[in-house]
C-alpha cells in the first residue's frame, strides 16, 4: 500500500513540533510538506535543533500545500487563523484535522460568545466531527473535517464519560471539574504568563467561570447525557512542562458502592487502546510522552460523592497524539499506529 | 519588660527550623532551649548551616526544658509523639503550643479513627484551644495548650469562613475543597514520596476520602456553622517546596451577586492582620515566606456556585508562623510581632 | 538622627522590586520616591501585589526625583539607560548608586567594545567607585557615584580574592571561572530565553568567550593582583529563580596544602560581615534571600589545582543587597543595617 | 533470523527501568527474563505502572537466568554487587554488559583506592572492554564482558576526544572538566541527597577531588593520548531529572583558530551515529530521551583556551542506551537498532 501523504500547516509551535516528533515514526504515512509563514526558507532542524538526524524538511508557505495533493492536512494554528484555511480549502480534495478551537463548539454564535471573536465559516460546523474517538469513533472515520478536542476537555470528558453515559446518573446535573495543566498548554510564544519566574515554585487558578473549555466540556458531556449539564470548570497552572490532571466531583445518587463504580469504568473502556484504568491514583508523569489517558475512580460513602481523577499529556492525547489517532481512523489505518510510545519516566 | 522565655522542642524538622528562622527576629522573646534527641550535642548551625551568623545554639535533650523555666514551649514533633510530652508536662508552669495533630480534633476516639493510632491523653482535648486566631482568638489568648492547626485546614477554613458564618448559607451542607500543597508538607525525612524524581515534573492526588485533614476541616467549619457539614477534601502534591492553594466550591442558594459575596469577605476580614482579600486570583508565590492568607472569591451566575481560592505558605501560616501568632496572643504581645515578612518573589 | 531620604528609579524590574522588599525594613532610611515611566500613576501594590500591606507608594516619573531632595538615589535601570540619568544628575546634590553596568569598567572605550554600545558620559568613570566593599570599602564610603558590581563578578571575585591578593600567587596568570546562574539574572521581561519550557528541566552554557562580565572580573582581579590576568569565564543558565554558584580553578604554584589555603581565606575574611567560609561545599539555597557570599576552598594535591566554590543570591549580594550595603557605607550607617535576613530554606 | 535472547538483572532501579523502556521496541531481540531480588513474584507493571500495556513480565530471581540460556545479560546492579555475578557467570555461555563501575578501571587496586571497597574478581579486568564505541568499537564487538562507561565519563571523554587523539595536543597535560548532572544519576533510592527540597531551587558541587569518575576519565583519555594526563573533574547536582552537561577547558598550544578546531571535530566524528556537532551551544533538553551526545567547541583567542561543551541524557547515552549500543555491536546488529528516539522537547 502506498503511504498516505500528509502536510503539517504551522510547524513551529508546540503542537506542530509534536507532530514532527511523532509522524516520522509512523509506518503508513509520509510527510510531504511542513509549513511556516514566519520561518519559511529555513529547515526544520534550524528551528528545532533537537529534531536533526530524525527529520529535516524545508519550511514552506501554506499556499504550496494544495498543489502537493496531500491526502490529509493538519492545521496546527492559533484559533481564529485556522478557520480561514478551512474555508479556503473546504472544496479541496483532502481531509483536514484542525487542532485549534475553531470548530469544536456547536455553532458560530456559541463560538463568538466564548471566544470573543467573530467566526467566518459557519458551514464548517455542520460537517465537522468532534475528534474524540472514545465518543465519536465512527463519525470521525467518515468525516472530512475534524475539530480536534481541547486538552482540558479531552481529559475531563474521558474521566467522566462512563458515568454520564449511564442511566444511574440520569438525574445528575451538577459537576465540578478542578483541572491542573502544565505550561505548554499556553503555547510557545514568550509572554509574562510563561516567564520562568512566574511559573516556577508557583501555582495559581485562572479563567474561573470564563475559560472556553468550560462550554466545550459541557456541550460534549450534555450530548452524551442527552440533557443540559452544568459544568463548573476551574483550570490551574502547574509548574511543569507537560501534563494535565483533572479531579472531577459528581454526586452518587444511587449510592453505588466503590466496586460497582469501578466496574462501570472497566466495562465502558474495555476496548479502548488509549485509556488505562488504575487502582492507584495516577500521576501525570505516568503518561508523559504518550497518548494514554489514565483514570482512577472511587466513591466516598461518607459524603455521597464520586471522585474521578484522570491524567493525560496535554500535547499528545490532548493535541498531537489525538490528532494522529484521528488521522488513523480517517485513513483506515490501525488506530494505534505511530502512537506506541512509553512514558519518559523518571 | 523582660523578654518571654521560649523553648523549641524538635528543632531539626521543617517546622522546627522555621521557628528558628523567625524567632530570633522577634522583639519580645528569647529562645532559651532548642532540642533534638537525634542531634543533641551539636549546634544548630551544624544541622542547619544556612542559620549560621543568625543564630547558633546547642541542641539539648527535651528533658532539660522544664528545668529552664520557660514561659512557653513549642512542640514541633510528629503526631503520636507530641501527646506524650503534653501529658508529661501538663502540670508544669508553662504554656504549650503543639504543632502536631494530636489535639486538633474533638476527642480521642475521633483521633483514633482518622489517625489509626491510640491516644494516650484524652484530658488534653478538654482544655486545649484550636489555634486559628481568626475563629478562636479570645479562647487562644486564655489557653494553656494550643493545638496549632494543620496546613490544609488553615487555608481551607479561612477561604470558606465568611460564607459558613453567615445566615445566607444556613442550609449549605455540601462543600468541595480541592487543595494542592508543596512537598515540605510531607516533612524533612527522605522517603520514596519526596524523592526528587517522583515530585519534579509530576503532579498527583493522594489521600482521597481518607486524609486526616478532612475531619479537622469538617469539625471546625461545622462548629462555625452550627450544624454538621459534609466536606469533600482532596489533597494533591505540587512540585514546589512551599505553598498551598485551596479551590473551594459551594452552592450559592440565595444567588448572591458577585459584588455582594466579595463584600461579605471584606466585612468579615476587615480587622484581620494576616488575611488579604484579592481582586485578582492569588498565586502561592505571593505569600511565600510570609504569614499571609490571600483570598479571592467569586460567584458564577451560570452554574450557581461560589468559587473561593485561598493561598498560604504551608510552613508559616500553615505551621510555624501561625504558632508564633498564637504565642503572641497567649503572651499578650502584639499579634503581628516577629511576623512582618515580605514574600520572597521572584 | 533624621532618616536618610532615598529614591528608587526603576522600581518594576527584579532589582527594583528587591529594593522595595528590603528598604522598608531598614531602620535608618525613608523611601521618598519610587519611579517607573511605564507604570507611573499606579501604586506599587498594583504592580507587585505581594508587596501590599508592607509598602504602598505611587509610582512617579523619574523627573520628579531631584525636586524631592533625596540624599541618595538608586538607579535600577537597564545599562545604556542609566548613564543618561547619571549625566543629567551629575551636578545634583545627591549620591547615586547605579545598578547597571554603565560605569563598572575602566573606561568608555572598554565599555563600548564589550557592550556594543556607545557611551555618553566618560566623565562618570573618573569619579565612580566599584561597589564591592570587600575590596573598595573606603573609596565607596567617600564616593558620590557607585557602580554596583555585576552578579557574576561579585561571586567570582569574592571567591578568588584571598588568593590573588597574596604573594604566593604572584605568578598566576590563568584562571578559569565556571559559573551557573538562576534565571532572574536575565530580567523580568518575557523573552524566548526565559520561557518556562526553555529553562525548566534544562541547562546550557551561553556567552562563552563574549560575556561582558568576563572583562569586569578580569579588570577587578587584575587590579588586586597588580598585573593583567587572563580570565576564562563561562556562564550557564540554571533552572532556578535565584542564585549563582561559581566554581573557580587556579594553579597552586607553591603547592600549599589544603589547610594553609583554607587559612588564607579565614584570615582574609575574618572581619567581613557578609562572607561565610564553609567547611562543606555550599549550595545556592543556603544564601537564598540573603546578602551572604558562602565560600569553600580546597587544594588538590593530585592535580596541583586549587578549587574554590562561592555562592550568592544574584538579586541580593549580586544586586540590591550589595547596593544597600554600599548605601550604608556612603551614608555612614551600620554596614549590615537592613540586611539581616535569614535564608529561605527549604 | 531468530531474535537474540536477553535478560535484565536488576530491573527496578533507574537504569533497569530504562532498559525496559527501550528493549521492547528493539526489532531483533527478545527479553526472556527480568530480575529483582526484592520484588520477585511481582509483575513489572506493578513496580512500574507507566510500563503497563507496553510490556509486562514477572520479576524473577537472578538465579533463574543461566537456565534460560540467554545470549546476553545486562547487569543493572550497584557497584560491588555486580562483580559477584560476573565472577559466578564468567564461564557461562552468554555475554555480559555490566552497567556498574566494577570493571571500568584498569585494575583491582585502582578500583579499591577510588571505590573504598575490595574487589573480588581481578580476572574480569583482563578480558573486559570499556564500552565506549567511539573509542573501542572493534574490541567491544569481540568481547564477552563489557564495562559500560559511567555517565560523566561518557560525555566528558566524547567532548574532549578529538583533541586528545590529535598530535596538535601532544604536550597537553592539564584538563579541567566542570560537569553538571541531573538527579537520576544518584539512583532511585530515597536519601537525604535526593529529597525534593534539597535539590529543587538548589545547586551545589560535590565530590571535588574525590569523585570516582575522575580516574575513569583520566585513564581513558590518557589511553587515547598515550601519556598520563591530569584531569580535574568537578561534578555538580542540577535540579533536573535527566541530563549532564560537561564544560571542558584545555589549552590551545598551537593557537589553532576556531574554524580549524571545529573541523577537527567534524572530521573525527563524521561516521558516528550518536554524536551531533552543533554550531550553537547545546542544552540538555536537546538530547533528553535519546542516545545522542551533542557537542559544541570553540577556541578563545583572548585567553588561549579551547572550551568544549557536551550534553547527554545520563540514563541513556550515559547508561542504558549505550549498553544497548554495545549489545548491538556484540550481537552483530545494526548499531542504532532500538535507539532511534527523538528528544522529548518541550
Amino acid at each position: 500500500m502506498p503511504k498516505a501523504k500528509v502536510a503539517i500547516v504551522g510547524a513551529t509551535g508546540f503542537t506542530g513540533s509534536e507532530l514532527l516528533r511523532f509522524l516520522p515514526g509512523h509506518p503508513d504515512i509520509e510527510i510531504i510538506a511542513v509549513t511556516s509563514e514566519s520561518y519559511k526558507g529555513q529547515l526544520t532542524s534550524e528551528v528545532h535543533p533537537f529534531l536533526s538526524v530524525h527529520i529535516d524538511l524545508p519550511l514552506v508557505s501554506a499556499d504550496k500545500v494544495p498543489g502537493l495533493k496531500p491526502d490529509l492536512v493538519f492545521l496546527a494554528l492559533p484559533h481564529g487563523v485556522s478557520m480561514d484555511y478551512v474555508k479556503k480549502w473546504y472544496e479541496e480534495d483532502f481531509k483536514i484535522i484542525d487542532l485549534s478551537g475553531d470548530f469544536r463548539l456547536d455553532k458560530a454564535s456559541t463560538y463568538e460568545e466564548w471566544y470573543n471573536k467573530s467566526h467566518h465559516f459557519e458551514e464548517g460546523f455542520k460537517d465537522s466531527a468532534y475528534g474524540l474517538p472514545e465518543i465519536h469513533r465512527e463519525r470521525i472515520s467518515k468525516s472530512e473535517l475534524i475539530a480536534n478536542p481541547g486538552c482540558y476537555p479531552t481529559v475531563s470528558i474521558l474521566t467522566l464519560l462512563p458515568l454520564l453515559a449511564h442511566k444511574n446518573f440520569a438525574q445528575t446535573r451538577d459537576i465540578i471539574i478542578d483541572a491542573k495543566s502544565g505550561v505548554t498548554g499556553a503555547g510557545a510564544k514568550a509572554k509574562e504568563l510563561n516567564h520562568y519566574s512566574n511559573v516556577n515554585e508557583n501555582f495559581r487558578a485562572y479563567g474561573i467561570k470564563t475559560h472556553r473549555h468550560s462550554i466545550e466540556i459541557q456541550q460534549q458531556l450534555s450530548g452524551v447525557a442527552h440533557r443540559t449539564l452544568s459544568i463548573q470548570f476551574t483550570p490551574h497552572l502547574l509548574p511543569v512542562d507537560r501534563g494535565i490532571l483533572a479531579t472531577c466531583y459528581i454526586k452518587n445518587p444511587k449510592k453505588l458502592p466503590d466496586a460497582k463504580v469501578k466496574l462501570m469504568y472497566t466495562d465502558f473502556y474495555k476496548n479502548e487502546p488509549f485509556v488505562r484504568l488504575r487502582d492507584q491514583i495516577p500521576a501525570i508523569k505516568d503518561v508523559r510522552g504518550t497518548n494514554f489517558c489514565d483514570i482512577h475512580v472511587t466513591s466516598d460513602d461518607r459524603t455521597g460523592n464520586i471522585i474521578a481523577v484522570g491524567v493525560i499529556d496535554n500535547l499528545i492525547k490532548g493535541a498531537a497524539g489525538q490528532a494522529i489517532q484521528n488521522m488513523n481512523l480517517m485513513l483506515g489505518l490501525e488506530e494505534t499506529a505511530g502512537l506506541k510510545h512509553v512514558a519518559l519516566r523518571p
